[in-house]
Parts: C-alpha cells; structure tokens; sequence
C-alpha cells in the first residue's frame, strides 16, 4: 500500500504535529482493516514534509542548506513513527510491525536531473513565491489549484538497495513500513560507493518496484481521488472500474500526481502482479474486493457472485 | 556499539551535513573493522542533532512545537542514514544492513520528568541563553566545558517496542542500526494503547537494555574519553583498564554523560553480558581486545598471552 502524502497532510492544512497524528491514525485504521486479511507492506509520500523541512533547514542555514538525500531520510524517520505507532495501535496486539530506512538508487544520468518536476513543500502565493524563489534560488511551478510550488528533480528508481532484511521480514510474518517518500535517493559513484543525491523519488515508482521485489499480490495506490477518469476534468468524465494496462497506457494523462500512479500500475501488472489499485484511502478494502476505485489487471476478474468484463 | 554524539559531531563543530558526512565516514571504518570478527548492532547518540531540530521547529511554529518524540523520529531517520550509507561502503559488498526505526518505552511516572537532566542542542552563552530562555521557556543548565545548554527529561528505558524483528535480522545476519537517540520515547496509555512523550533516552541506557535482550557478548560505549578514569579531574587521575560491577559501583563519578554509561555497563554485566567496554570511537577494536579504554567484567580474564587480574 502506497499512501499518498494527502493521506497524511490534507491540501492546505497546516504540518503542525497534530494534524498529522490524526490524519495518521485515520490512514492506521484503513490500513488495519487491510492487514486483518492480507500481508501488509507499507510506503508513503513526503511531498509536503520533506520540502518545508527543506525550507526551514534553508533559512537557518542558507549557505550549508541540507541536501534532500538527508531531510528525505528526515521525512523517513518522522512519518515512518507516525504511522508505525497508529497502526500497532490498532493492529491485534501480539503483531509485529518494522519501519526500515530505505535508500533507492537512481542513474545518475536520468534527464531528470535537468528537469525538476516533483512539486514539495508549502503552497505559495505569487507574491511569496517570487521571494523564496530570490532567496533560495529553488525552480517553481503553478499548481493546476492555484498558487506555486518548489519543484525538484524526480529520477526514476532502478533499485531498492535494502530489499534483503525487507523480504526476510516480510516472509517472517513482520507488517513492514518502508520506501517513505520514494525511498532515500543514492547514486552509484565510479569508486562504486553509494552517496545521496538532491532528489525526490516519485513513491507510487518506488513502490512498483518493491511490490515487484517482493512478488506481492496486490500494489494499492491511495490518494484522494476515487478512481482514474476517462475524460478528467471534461463534462462527461467517467470513472473507470477495471482497466487493462495496454488499455490505460493508450490513454492520454497529464503530468502530476495520476501520470506515475498509471506508469507504476502498469509496470507492476506487466511484472506479473495481480492487481494494481488505485482510489481513496478510506476505500482501501473496497478498492481490493472491486467496489471502488480503478483495478488495473491483465483480464477479466469475478467480482461478487456474477462475472464482470473488464472495461476496455 | 553504542556511538556516543560527539563521534557522530565534535564538541563545538557546526551541525553541517559535511562534518556529519566527515564524522560518519570515520565511526564506519571503526565500526566495518569490528564487523569483521563479530556481528554488529549499532546504536547512536543524538544530542546535538534532535536540540538544533527543536530549535528550528520552536522558532518556525512557537504555537506548534514539534514534540521531542517526533524530532527523536526525525533524527533516526537522519543519522541512522548517514551510518547506513557509510557502513555499507565499507563493509564487504554482500553484506546487509538495515536500519530500523526503535520506539522505546518510559515510564509516565519516572521521576525525570519532573527533573529535565539531558542537554540537548547548541551550547550557548549566557546571553544568548537569557534569549532563547525567555522565547521557548526552556530549563538551561550551565555545561561543565563553558556555555549552557537546553535540558529536556531523560526518563529510563523500560521495554524496546520493536525487539522481535531486530533479532530476526540480527538472527539472520543482518547488521542492525537501531535505538537511535536512545529510542523514540513512548509510553502506555491506561486504554493500552502507546503514545509519544516529551523526553530523549540516554543512549547508553536503552543500549545495555538492548544488548541484556539480544543477549550480546559485548557491549561498546564509544565517545571522545579514552577511558573510566579514578579521580577524574584530579591531578592523580589514573585510568581504568578493567574493573567489576562492584567495585565501579562504589565509586563516585559525576552526572553527565559518564554517568549512564557506568550504570549501562553495570547492568549489561550483571544480567549476564561477557563484557562492557568504554573508550574512544577509534579504539573500538583495541578496547575489545583489552588494550585500550575500560573493560567492566565480572572476573580476571586472558589479554594477549599473560593473565591480568581485575583492577578492583
């Protein structure tokens, strides 16, 4: 399950220590009811806590800022705990729960690196974002909602770098939390040394990848938004129940947050994965049992008691 | 091996990402050599990191400090990185590592939370202590070395929550960093369920009570003294090579950092640990093998090729 970071941090909302606690424990208790039938690995977003903690490390230090390698690692630490503690509180007691930094590499060489596009950190009005933006020297974008936001480099992952203790812990029965933010960006250096990078890994990318590592079932994506749309934004936009890759990937999304849960749902399911879902997070178990959302998947499925054809 | 703050950041330096990149590269050549001859779980200090992140928080949000126990979160997820990365570089390629976050239980009743005793953050001046004094209203005791310094509650450790899955790894080989900063401080609600408290574990407590669980041979407490010294501060100071429970038990040290590690090395003892050992991060190897730093045991042991009675 790949929480989004609205699922933590609703748009707009202050990141003060409990605003998040409660959107935590209402995420825990999706992700509880989930864990009551199936084996639970957990990843989740840090778009807007990694890219305020950035603009606090700035402002304290403008000439020795913190690289995001680090204040990722930071996001990893606190959101990680977050989660980790709500969701043993609402878990049987008796059931083992592990939250593992995880460091992803990235190709040094990924285009990315000249073309920031992953939006972090707090919402701006034109009037601020011209002086973060002459302060901090930090590339900004319009949101589709309105005002402007910092945006950072976005490689791709290419490999899960902690996958062993993740997989024998899976495999001993442990409800995992890992891959926070998309994991910690590392490149391979030529001496063949790991060392961080100034990025922002794509968490629903990350998550294919480690649901592909560890051949699970299911990859489940949970935003805010009830399913992918046929037509979003247009008049006549219809919700799409079931899809096949080949089927999603002729369609055209725009960039932002649908564009990498699309890519990730289909490189799973191409990988051999089940399922891929995406849609709200209080539809979690819904999403599974083909109630709500968007099921990505290669062919028609049973739903209930009748056969449903897949919606191509 | 528990790594003492001040190996991860010298009394005085700038809590920059480069020094701690600089300080790490060098606690991981110690800590890969140990991992040769034994399996290895590294926990870490966090002092100086989780005061500077109150402080940044306190000044951004002063209606909405982020609590101790989330920055202890954030600051796992931080140096536990920096020591992952380093770590792994310079252990042999195959070997894994993983770094887990630790959430550690106090006691609601333990009297430090009435009495705040561990400095955190930036040593001050007296001038600049009446300031961040009067803006925070935070208790501030004078350091023995000059300045003050913020003091938060360190309450004793009494269970670590996430025990079960670091034995697995450890169990499977697996080198472990975990109980960063002592231990994201948690206590249990009379409904049963664990929630975070405003305090930072000392380190060297919460890692004898992790080395008594994981029934370690050796426990190492490494920071920036060579060793337990008779008569500290005396001109006939002498350093102590090996001594029992017993005997350092009578003896006097002052509160403060050597403190908790007497009483860490203590309890590991008497509750069937092979040996305690106290020195500096550089002599880790040497401080095992009985030629430097202090060795606390319950009997005369073999070093090199004659027999050494117990300095009692």
């Amino acid at each position: 399950m790949a929480l989004g970071g609205n699922a933590l941090l609703k748009r707009g909302e202050p990141m003060t220590a409990e605003a998040q606690h409660t959107n935590v424990r209402i995420a825990a208790a999706a992700l509880a009811d989930i864990a009551r039938d199936h084996e639970l690995i957990v990843a989740h977003g840090n778009g807007p806590q990694v890219g305020l903690m950035a603009l606090h490390a700035a402002t304290f230090a403008p000439d020795n800022p913190w690289p995001l390698d680090v204040l990722g690692a930071e996001t990893e630490g606190m959101i990680g705990y977050l989660i980790e503690q709500e969701l043993m509180n609402a878990l049987p007691t008796g059931t083992d729960c592990a939250t593992l930094l995880t460091r992803v590499e990235v190709d040094p060489l990924d285009p990315a690196f000249d073309q920031p596009t992953k939006p972090i950190g707090p919402v701006y009005t034109a009037e601020e974002a011209k002086l973060v933006r002459a302060e901090h020297r930090w590339s900004m974008v319009e949101e589709a909602k309105g005002g402007l936001r910092r945006v950072v480099p976005s490689p791709l992952p290419t490999a899960i770098l902690n996958i062993a203790p993740i997989r024998l812990l899976v495999q001993a029965g442990v409800c995992v939390i890992c891959a926070g933010g998309g994991g910690i960006p590392v490149l391979r250096r030529k001496d063949g040394k790991m060392e961080g990078v100034e990025a922002v890994i794509d968490k629903d990318r990350t998550s294919a990848l480690l649901a592909i590592a560890l051949e699970a079932d299911i990859l489940l994506m949970l935003t805010d938004v009830a399913s992918v749309f046929r037509d979003w934004g247009e008049a006549d936009q219809t919700a799409i129940d079931q899809i096949t890759p080949a089927a999603l990937q002729a369609m055209h999304f725009a960039e932002g947050s649908m564009g990498p849960k699309i890519s990730a749902a289909c490189d799973f399911v191409a990988a051999g994965g089940m399922m891929a879902g995406i849609g709200r997070l209080q539809d979690a178990r819904a999403i599974v049992e083909g109630r709500a959302g968007t099921q990505v998947r290669l062919s028609q499925v049973m739903v209930g008691t009748g056969t449903v054809p897949v919606s191509v």
